[in-house]
């Protein structure tokens, strides 16, 4: 099996995503300062990705220094967690999960190895979420229908399948006649590049369009559910997902079209926090056209829950107030 | 003064689009199959310049058959209109304004000649309608504000200053300070590389935003109208134009904000016809990734007119049912 990032002994190698569709090639990342760069420059990206690839950055760190007194290892780690926030800030994941591995080596008597642990644990979890994910998803999809899907949350995403694509995935296995409608996903295409490549290699039938065709496609009646990820739940059910699913959420309002978005639990933030990364200009305006134009880059946007028909998470179908009492409890 | 289109004695001399932002080149169509060819490549583009180009090619077509019988002259300007319709079938203004040479033709003693003054008469009324579409656009955009638009509308897509973007330079020499979002419009960029290259040479300040990015730009209140131009107006108010113009049309609604098509009346079909291309995969996904994905590229989409504040004409600000009115009349 294919994975995505994987913890080795000297490494967390990743599937550069940055070379996908045309190669597939790997990239050991041997210092929390390699990892934070991959992050940055999206070679790994999907929020549950992320979080996994900062808690495998957690236990190789803790290896590293594991002659080093338990005081300086805990600073070691704390530094890096701080380090790969900044590179990611959105995705909530990625604080969830190194929060756990940071309260894991606090309480530890061997840090090493108990964070070693603690990674295979998280994986296993977040494999067996992204199963229930699929599976509850997938039963929100009809024999027959249509799914839009914006820029790409399958493996490349988050372990396991994925979290909106292992819905698609576990319909159509299940002998459903299902068609997906992929969003190109500028500026960094990982509609075109990353998810027509999944779903290609489930023989899914899949077909492309840029992003500003989805109203159109709406208007035609050749979409009958949008699934997309998470990349932060708010307390009051509001997602903060890839830039332009706010507008995929208005227009499926609009043509009265269910929109789903898929994630685990720990992609929700109880504080509510709104976190909106704005990335560099290069990614949309090419350096060597010489234009002097300034260019707004944010990666996300926030879909309000009045948009939204409901959050599938590993404990169900939820709608925004049962996000909230989550969030509380 | 740069002209996108001009009639030279041998060719119809265009300004190669796909060349801008890095090179302002220029080719010589000196047949039919040039032009339709350059159009097809969107080397040309924007409806009511393709109708002037159209029309210049009548004239060019003329004029390289003169020594032949009126009868068969004819013929080869009615053969050349179809080869042209063929080539970008959506915009209605090359129908309109190769219709209105056809008459020219069928009418005169010199074919050639005439149609030659035709075409002065039909580049200097379509000059003149651009700064009046300018002057009443212009005069709906407030000190202050940021409007945001989609594709290019400008000198590039409309003879003279264009329309969209001929009321926006139309308030900005007028001294008002105004900012411009500008849709960067996948697949083919015309805002990223034509609309910000146009309004860099005015010096109007602009920001660049993937196309996906026009929902959260207006959530966090960055808009405050939007303007686009058209290819071709229905009779009930519909605004056929570039693919993303109806999301914004939706989202402009859900936040209040107005939505304005500017374009010349030769773009209004009072027969209600909606024809709308679909253009090769190419243009949105690169071969070399050899992914065998469908690809659906539909280049324009239908905004109904309950989503239209209003048509910026040559003869005003019209709403859906005064253009109905005048489809008629």
């Amino acid at each position: 099996m294919l994975r995505a990032v994987e913890l080795r002994d000297e490494c967390v190698r990743i599937l550069d995503q940055t070379k996908l569709p045309m190669e597939v090639c790997f990239e050991e990342c041997r210092t929390p300062e390699e990892v934070a760069e991959a992050l940055r420059r999206m070679k790994v990206r999907g929020a549950p990705l992320i979080g996994l690839a900062g808690a495998m950055t957690l236990a190789l760190v803790a290896r590293k220094n594991r002659a080093k007194d338990r005081e300086e290892i805990l600073r070691e780690l704390k530094k890096t967690v701080g380090l790969l926030l900044r590179a990611r800030p959105t995705g909530r994941d990625l604080y969830t999960l190194t929060e756990r591995m940071l309260s894991v080596a606090c309480r530890a008597d061997d840090v090493t190895r108990e964070l070693e642990e603690e990674v295979e644990k998280i994986q296993a979890a977040m494999e067996e979420i992204s199963r229930r994910l699929g599976e509850i998803g997938g039963n929100l999809i009809e024999d027959g229908q249509c799914v839009l899907t914006h820029c790409n949350t399958g493996f490349l995403a988050a372990p396991g399948e994925g979290t909106a694509l292992a819905a698609i995935k576990f319909a159509w296995r299940r002998g459903k006649k299902i068609r997906v409608l992929v969003t190109e996903t500028r500026p960094l295409l990982q509609g075109a590049r990353l998810t027509l490549w999944e779903l290609a290699r489930e023989g899914i039938p899949a077909t492309l369009i840029v992003d500003s065709a989805a109203g159109y496609c709406m208007q035609r009646g050749m979409v009958h559910v949008v699934m997309v990820g998470a990349d932060r739940i708010l307390p009051d059910g509001s997602v903060i997902n890839k830039i332009g699913t706010y507008t995929l959420a208005v227009l499926a309002k609009r043509h009265g079209i269910p929109f789903y978005a898929v994630a685990p639990l720990s992609t929700l933030d109880p504080r509510g926090e709104v976190i909106v990364e704005e990335r560099g200009k290069e990614e949309v305006l090419p350096e060597d056209w010489r234009l002097e134009a300034e260019v707004f880059n944010p990666a996300f946007d926030l879909t309000p829950p009045e948009l939204v028909t409901g959050i599938v998470t590993e404990r169900g179908v939820l709608g925004p107030q049962e996000v909230g009492r989550l969030a509380k409890g």
